[in-house]
């Protein structure tokens, strides 16, 4: 098999195994144990120096980054409209994408993995508090976006297929559970995560990942 | 004219400016005074809830988010060859595009602006500095990346023609001098600034924002 993707359950990795899962196309799923440090193994690191996921493997190509991933699968499978062709809605999806990628996850990660910006404890402790607070108004933004797309009648956020934004949704919505927010009082942006996870090939990538959407309720 | 530009002096808006710069296309340039708060104005905010910079408005689309940008541009100025057409090649700019943008630039805002991940004094305080620290491994990478085109034989980061990749570059190892990182400490990567900077379309966005490129020189 060629296509291999590499990711960590619960991870940004959901947003390209859920699209790869969409494509039909036969692929390896490869588990990265990021809390036993797999990602800092030689090996992993000869894939991506950075030792993060998702490391997506097509043929030879080595490829890493979600914004590149994304519009590489939408290159690769043009039949899932992942992407919109046309040149500003494309923008569009595109801005919105980057914003998760560049502000919503990068708050997050002063939440979950503090010491990568301090090796200092209480430095640490202080981030993570002030950017649990950041990541409310940010979810909150999210919720905007998708009763918007309620209000213009889309029935996903980048058009009118599943796609990327709605994986990222689904992956940022979960993790404010991480920072004891409950992803209920987003109840827009909640009820399209459910809709979503119950798209078929969705339902499998969770089912794989094994992920609870919703962390706050106990069990 | 119906293509504008909002764009802050030094700021990470100098990729799209030089692009613009470019494509010969007319456009208005239109300054933000950052340290007036002018982004956060409500004529502004209007425009980008976000205030920041850079925005492209082209008619009555309004475009922000780098990447976002660069697709647009791209797609409007196909003679440019901003961007590869073949997929994986456009992968490669992308994922080093998305890397400057979601990690090199958020580290270099920890040392330039650590009031938006703390609202304490003292954790500002250690966060610019071991941000700092963090920034320097960065930039050389940068030089590995610069010295794999050189070694390839090829002129730009990101193939045959000037693109985005150059732009960000100049504009991350320019703001090292902010943190006392020398860019001459990273020759090749420095060297590539210089080539780029006499660009006449480079030049003239340099010019328009007056910038000194290495600021750990007096003067």
């Amino acid at each position: 098999m060629t296509l291999k993707l590499y990711f960590a359950p619960g991870a940004c990795s959901f947003v390209p195994h859920t699209l790869l899962e969409a494509s039909g196309a036969a692929f390896e799923p490869v588990l990265v144990k990021l809390h036993k440090g797999e990602q800092n193994a030689p090996e992993y690191r000869a894939l991506n120096p950075h030792g993060q996921v998702p490391v997506l493997v097509d043929g030879d190509a080595v490829i890493t980054q979600i914004l590149a991933i994304v519009g590489y699968l939408d290159a690769k499978f043009p039949q899932l409209g992942l992407l919109p062709q046309e040149p500003l809605a494309r923008a569009r999806v595109m801005e919105t994408l980057a914003w998760m990628n560049n502000t919503v996850h990068p708050t997050f990660t002063h939440v979950f993995m503090p010491f990568k910006y301090s090796d200092k404890p209480d430095v640490q402790a202080e981030l993570k508090a002030y950017n649990a607070q950041l990541y409310r108004p940010l979810l909150q933004e999210i919720e905007a976006l998708v009763q918007a797309a309620v209000a213009q009648g889309r029935p996903f956020l980048g058009g009118p297929q599943f796609g990327p934004l709605d994986a990222y949704a689904l992956t940022l919505l979960r993790w404010g559970g991480f920072a004891g927010i409950d992803p209920k009082g987003f109840p827009a942006a909640w009820a399209h995560v459910q809709k979503v996870a119950q798209l078929p090939p969705v339902a499998r990538a969770i089912a794989r990942e094994r992920l609870q959407l919703d962390l706050t309720q106990a069990g």
